[in-house]
């Protein structure tokens, strides 16, 4: 087993603002201050919907190229719900995070509609990002 | 019910490379040389720790607030392992994501270590980024 690791860094700067280092970059996220924050960066659910717009361009251009057929043109909308309530701490009722996440896909390519069926069938199977979140992910929370 | 909605739209610049526009801001998301990128942004599982980065640190202060401590410093140390034989179509042995997410929190503050138990455990429960990556989130993707 050849695993790859990839690690992050955040740094609270206030009650909102996160400065994030990775391998090679700084990321800033903080809420809106419809959200009570200070509006420096999108915010950390915005960031979840970044990450899998972000896999399903890579895979499903290497998906492409595997069954050899070429897109013109590829432009990924999503968009999730969630009830702040439990995140306040005022209710329990529903789940923190998203009920769900939609994703529509605005692609132009050579092919026919029968072969992206399968082609977007195979990146939801093999995406990292769409797996963790379809799929249960243990996150092991300790104190350094 | 009263459901907040967020969105964005990722537009594919390349096979790598995505320009990803939240309410207010862009992100740019790519992979790195070692990954046949072109390594002008974060990959997108760095930018799902990022989001769970900004996230733990939103909601830690909210809780901390409400349990009355004060925080003087918070570092919040991620990393995950994924196997990429999924992901570039080798195998179907392991699964595509992160196997695990790891977060070591770095936190002074001015109580002490049971309270501060309590305090990561109520951050579990109300993140909504760690909720959507700790259990199942259904993720669907349809075409436009």
């Amino acid at each position: 087993m050849n695993l790859l690791t990839f690690k992050a860094i955040g740094y609270s700067e206030s009650k909102t603002k996160t400065v994030v280092e990775t391998s090679n970059f700084k990321l800033v996220i903080d809420e809106p201050a419809s959200l009570g924050g200070t509006n420096k960066g999108a915010n950390p659910v915005e960031f979840m919907l970044a990450a899998l717009a972000g896999c399903l361009n890579v895979v499903g251009n290497l998906v492409a190229s595997e069954m050899k057929f070429n897109i013109s043109s590829f432009k990924i909308n999503l968009e999730g719900d969630l009830d702040p309530n439990k995140f306040i701490g005022k209710s329990d009722e529903q789940r923190a995070g998203y009920q769900e996440i939609r994703v529509k896909l605005d692609v132009k390519s050579d092919t026919d509609s029968e072969t992206l069926e399968k082609w977007v069938n195979e990146i939801e199977r093999r995406c990292p990002v769409s797996d963790n979140i379809a799929n249960a992910t243990p996150v092991k929370i300790s104190f350094l």
